[in-house]
């Protein structure tokens, strides 16, 4: 009895399965378990579809088609994609999104953020912001999401069904905060600690129920449902060293070992912060250190930006095999800084990249590719007329790379590799370079490795024409 | 009699007429005359319009509607704005926009550009290629372009015929080169010399015929007929110092002086380049004085990039009222540094954007904003930590501003300033926050000014509802 698949695809696969290599395999045939998981990936022309309902492959075995198996013919000139993962966004900022540049991250946190946040009391409101993010993301091309929700653990709830319900997969933060932080907008630590607890069991609970979707109720609530994509993932998030207390950061330390979650938050991101974590901290060798002695670093630790990390910083995140999410809009956006990737990788320091809406304010994953090779490209000019180092820009595979599989082994996911191998998680776009209103010409001579190159310089949601998570088509579905 | 008008637009008018000014105006009454200059401009509601075919003006004049005169509504939540001004594009590079960035200025021009400019000497390929360039840029909001099309002077006049038979106000460079150039793609000095006095004359005659325009003949080749838009103005275009003799560069700036043409070249780019220029030119102070030298530094000379000028060249430029055409994209996508904006305009250099496709990918000059601001931000930093100045980043508006009536200026078109003033031509876009696919999302309690907000930010050519050249609809009209 062959193995059997339920979605079958036909044409041009593009991955990038380690951070210099892009592979790209024409005449294609992927085929998909019902478990969503990479059955075959052949090098194989139509007739070598057997009419009688199997994939003959090249090793000699047979992999039959599920009676209801699809057979889709991704577009003449486009091609299958891993699915981008963003580890590092804000839903409840898509509200103010593309405006508030006029100042830096401290100010900018006071005068947008925390009033736009705030509004997440009002669920309505939250589940039309939410829904919003959601989309925009999964048009981007985004499979997988790492969303930062508010301190509201409903809301965050919420967020987490929504996104699952529309078919992404998303990991989301309850965010905590109890110092430092507006009087309408903070919690206490014993609060912030039990609402956390009750965070992370409600939505393994309704996960657990295969309730974890949601629907649009007839008051624009949400009403939970199955769910289209897999369940939303709990992540622990204190917002940033100077809003959460070492009482509270070491809870959550201790939260997040006891249920073995993801866990993330930001870290010297500006001057200004760094400086202030120090004044906050004396007692702590750096910014990192903070985050160590309340056992907050672990290899599922996402920490967003690091412009300023130390030498000693960078070290100990490698030690801790913590993950730098590198958000080069939102950087150069609220005059943050540059990160120098190149360092970062070269002293093997994980880094996967996010778009950190709404400091950066393009909520697509291809435009955080194409600012990370901005900025590395200058990075490589100051870093070189400052002290003489030659720092290699990035490639563009390079920065595809951290945009599929440097984000998706950071999510800790089995399967999820980032790259479209036999046996991973097919988790994938399909991407059409001539849709309707295209924003970039290919040319007759253009083959497809000129196509991916076009799209990941200039393509946008518009040649997105369909999305699959765990093998299952979310846009059009 | 009262002045009689062929077009109202009615709704919110936003332009900045001087740096530092935003300029809302809602509940508009735009009248434009046949010849497309702004004769009114009015807070006015629907009323107002005398039902007998005039408008009373606030001051109690009056202006007829012509028989047949628009109205037209702008969309509800939208705005007319001036049209965006690019002062530096390659129209031939559009052919592999979005891909060669894996190299810096030098071996990019020899490796990427001049092979694709060389294909131009083909009249059915160069008017594909120009026809999406032009098509590009105006869905882009792009009104008045400056273009540098090849050597070929043929090519060139019909990429003036094409823009101007699409409605868009183009300025046109046949591209100069007798040194340092391939074998195949390079003039003798004289054929340079001789050609762009035909370029020239040629340009001017057929824009004096009426036939400047042009539609798509059997074989994919132009048919001159009467244009859509302005005729196309020639513009004198030695490519840069390299590749331009002193004896062409001399007999360019002697051709310029006598027709009282728009000039423009490229200066201080790259750092290779600099170096380069000094080699070839040990008698010349410095860059810019080797333009100075043959009378090619002017107040119609536009001269992209100028990231390496240094305070001599600054001063040289803002004494001859030369414009710099800043290409901050291409600056970044080429590695080629960061201008300091601020500083040029503190001494007084005139200063304009530029999209400079395809060493900037992108062919939209919101694009070029926003990516003015980044590098803005970046340099404040990068200047800080440098040399402990204090360089203020552009704002939204200062950039905005730039690429209007900075760019407008320059041109120097009677009566095109950039901003939508009475007596100013009427060159202008509609934009709709609610397009179909709009790239942001507009809040219920979103104001006028966070709608532009918002598409300066995140909008696209989805946004461009209509584009007007000198009051004349050239997109859907």
């Amino acid at each position: 009895m062959p193995e059997v698949v339920a979605l079958v695809l036909r044409g041009t696969v593009i991955d990038s399965p380690s951070r210099t290599t892009l592979r790209v395999r024409e005449h294609c045939l992927l085929g998909v378990s019902a478990e969503g998981r990479i059955a075959f990936c052949e090098d194989a022309h139509e007739e070598e579809i057997v009419a009688g309902g199997s994939v003959l492959l090249r090793d000699g075995g047979e992999v039959g088609l599920g009676a209801e198996c699809a057979i889709v013919r991704l577009p003449p000139r486009g091609f299958l994609c891993p699915g981008l993962v963003d580890t590092h966004t804000h839903a409840p900022q898509f509200s103010f999104t593309g405006t508030g540049y006029d100042l830096q991250l401290l100010e900018w946190l006071t005068t947008y953020t925390f009033p736009a946040e705030q509004g997440f009391a009002n669920l309505s409101h939250a589940a039309r912001i939410c829904r919003a993010a959601v989309r925009r993301t999964l048009y981007a091309g985004t499979t997988s999401c790492v969303y930062f929700a508010t301190i509201h653990t409903e809301a965050a709830l919420q967020l987490g069904r929504i996104a699952s319900g529309m078919g992404q997969r998303a990991f989301v933060g309850k965010v905590n905060m109890d110092r430092n932080s507006p009087p309408s907008y903070v919690e206490s630590t014993a609060e912030s600690i039990a609402e956390t607890e009750r965070f992370v069991e409600r939505m393994r609970a309704e996960a657990a129920e295969g309730r974890s979707g949601d629907v649009v109720g007839e008051d624009g609530l949400c009403v939970a449902c199955e769910p289209k994509g897999p369940p939303p993932q709990p992540v622990v998030t204190p917002r940033f060293v100077p809003t959460c207390s070492g009482e509270l950061m070491a809870a959550l330390g201790r939260i997040a070992a006891k249920h073995g979650l993801l866990v993330t938050s930001h870290i010297s991101e500006n001057l200004g912060e760094v400086a202030w974590v120090k004044e906050l901290h004396p007692e702590c060798e750096h910014y990192a250190g903070v985050y160590d002695a309340a056992g907050l670093l672990t290899p599922r630790t996402i920490l967003a930006h690091g412009v300023y990390l130390t030498a000693a910083e960078r070290a100990l995140l490698k030690a801790r095999g913590s993950t730098v999410s590198h958000c080069p809009l939102s950087n150069c956006m609220l005059r943050s800084g540059m990160l120098n990737v190149r360092r970062a990788l070269s002293e093997g320091v994980h880094v996967a990249l996010g778009t950190d809406v709404s400091g950066g304010a393009s909520p697509s994953m291809l435009t955080a590719i194409r600012e990370a090779l901005k900025v590395s490209n200058l990075t490589s000019l100051v870093e070189k007329e400052k002290s003489g180092e030659e720092w290699a820009p990035l490639t563009c595979t390079e920065a595809f790379h951290l945009a599929t599989v440097g984000g998706a082994t950071t999510l800790g996911v089995e399967h999820l590799t980032g790259h479209l191998s036999v046996g991973s998680i097919c988790d994938a776009v399909v991407i059409d370079p001539d849709a309707d209103g295209t924003p970039f010409d290919l040319q007759d001579a253009d083959d497809a490795l000129t196509a991916w190159t076009k799209w990941i310089t200039l393509g946008d949601d518009r040649n997105t024409a369909e999305v699959y998570v765990q093998g299952r088509p979310v846009l059009h579905g």
